[in-house]
């Protein structure tokens, strides 16, 4: 099948990739002549923001899916590609828009950290009487990989952000001293099968993921049924097609939804390595209709993200085995650049590694 | 570092990844404008047999390996490049060689099958009262995936195989009726450290390998302690570095030595998914200085060639979670066109993957 793809990097990479193994030919379209799905797809270089042109290059296609939910809806009407897309394009509207996101877990009974929306600047001045400070202020839209958001101390502070932080409106979220960060990634078949990941661990450096740890360790019966339960009521709901992510923050056995990503997701690269049937394979499997693959875990795993620059040969000699990724991109600060992968027979030689590999590059892992 | 390759097909291709992500820069010299190594590596079109050329190609390079050991000796010491090789050339020279292999088998006391050095078309008389008929002819030089080889049941066809085969001499092996056919892969580094793989077990099919199961079942460790003391006795002879591999027939509890590969191999390519650190890794850690990585199992591991085609989507279908290696070559009848992995929590469920897989493209596993 002729398989489309939005957006060219990484993620395109991998389901390209994913979908070529699977015999499928993906096609991809995005904006950038130096992307990395390139060398792995029929590459058609092009603006996302161009009906025309989207219309184009969604004739013979099968199915049309995307590697970011920050896509025009107007344009993908108006290029008549939206009964092609899977994901459904109902599924990018509530994902790119925190304020439905949130409503929309609220009305599935999925617990999240309190919060507003802030619609003018004057509705700030609830903030003190409700969620109270600190608490963080983000775009409803477009945010990703912390831009967009900022952690605020005063209503002087979030005036200053109210001016700073666009599009608005915004949303205030509680400051919530979590003890964890996980998330849980999920698949759902056309015929709305399910398949779960484990619960994964999650650290962020300033916003960006750095490290992910599958399964999560220390993880309760209780905490995983409260996930997938989560997970299923809001693909159920969706009538979801392919892979999902939701970002969960653990509060002793609570788990309060933070936000999803309406496709494969950084904090699921580690199923390349580490479960039978990658994020990659089985939303390629979900979007075709093929049955979908195994999500269990072969050997505990953990991800890393190369952030800014690749690790130096010194530190990736310090890792024997480790499967590294480079995304061939131009190197910018603050910029994911590629990925490690790397299995331990059990959770204890996994963190060890983990461990002396963040130390060997100045991070905590 | 900069590590040169001779020779841009599939094996060249992993070795370049393993380079890249190791944080090296693999170099490929190749006569193929379509190699498999092309895209990852920076690639010099040119005839290996042309010394000006490797010379030129070997400059700045800080070591230089192959991917096959069918190279012109002489072109190589003409090109002054023989210092860089990195397995020595003194491996190439045995490994390429079936009368001086054999000969250093037995000068280390590796048993072989009995054979005959046929040197002129009259040394075929003494077959009968030596190794006998059914035997297998084979150049001395030149031969791999069952090319430049025949079995022969009487002294007429063994004169008929005479004017076949080319280049003479040839050797005649006696037909040993094996249980099965193992390979030992073992990697050693350049302070003499040894690192060895599990036994293997081999099918192949018009003398091309079809299938390697990883570990080999049913093995003894009597047969580990002689495929290892085997090949270390092999290695430590040849002050080897780098990855070898030991083609063995396995009789009750004795193993025959077949052939030495002084490279990386065919039946190791299950390491990529199978072993914490794969062949391809070790090799270039081993040629580059670098610490040996782990050569433990993670999971029991299936590997399987494409042979003339690529499996069809449908059966691929039928394998969630298989990795899939395309080399990008055209398809020819005979040809390694690329190979899957699959693997499994244990060696039944392994075996019965497998037994599938093959039944679904007609063959025997």
């Amino acid at each position: 099948m002729k398989v489309g793809i939005l957006g060219g990097g990484q993620l395109g990479m991998f389901l390209s990739i994913a979908a070529k193994q699977l015999g499928h030919t993906p096609l991809v379209l995005s904006p950038d002549p130096t992307a990395s799905a390139k060398k792995f797809s029929d590459f058609t270089l092009g603006s996302l923001d161009d009906p025309t042109l989207l219309q184009g290059f969604a004739r013979n296609l099968s199915v049309l899916t995307y590697e970011f939910e920050h896509l025009s809806v107007s344009v993908l009407k108006k290029a008549g590609v939206s009964p092609l897309l899977v994901p459904a394009i109902d599924a990018l509207i509530v994902g790119q828009d925190r304020d439905l996101e949130k409503a929309k877990f609220r009305s599935l009974g999925m617990p999240t950290a309190p919060y507003l929306i802030l619609r003018q600047e004057t509705d700030l001045d609830a903030i003190a009487n409700s969620i109270g400070f600190p608490c963080i202020l983000k775009t409803t839209l477009q945010g990703y990989d912390g831009k967009g958001q900022r952690r605020v101390k005063s209503l002087e502070e979030a005036k200053q952000a109210w001016q700073d932080l666009a599009p608005h409106p915004l949303i205030a979220e509680q400051w919530v001293k979590f003890d964890r960060e996980l998330s849980q990634i999920a698949v759902r078949s056309q015929s709305g099968e399910m398949a779960y990941y484990p619960l994964v661990e999650n650290v962020h450096h300033d916003g960006i993921l750095f490290s992910s740890v599958a399964p999560a360790p220390y993880t309760t019966p209780s905490l995983v049924t409260k996930a997938q339960s989560y997970v299923q009521r809001l693909m159920d709901e969706l009538n979801y097609v392919g892979v999902l992510a939701l970002e969960l923050f653990q509060v002793q056995d609570e788990l309060l939804v933070n936000e999803m990503a309406p496709r494969v997701h950084n904090s699921g690269h580690w199923t390349l390595e580490g479960a039978v049937c990658s994020q990659f394979e089985n939303h390629i499997r979900a979007i075709t209709g093929m049955p979908l693959g195994s999500t269990e875990v072969k050997l505990p795993t953990a991800m890393v993200n190369c952030v800014g620059e690749m690790p130096k040969a010194a530190v990736l000699n310090s890792i024997p085995g480790a499967a590294v990724y480079d995304y061939g991109k131009e190197a910018r600060p603050g910029r994911k650049l590629g990925h490690l992968t790397f299995t331990a027979a059990d959770e204890a030689s996994l963190r060890e590694k983990l461990n002396r590999f963040a130390e060997s590059i100045g991070k905590k892992s």
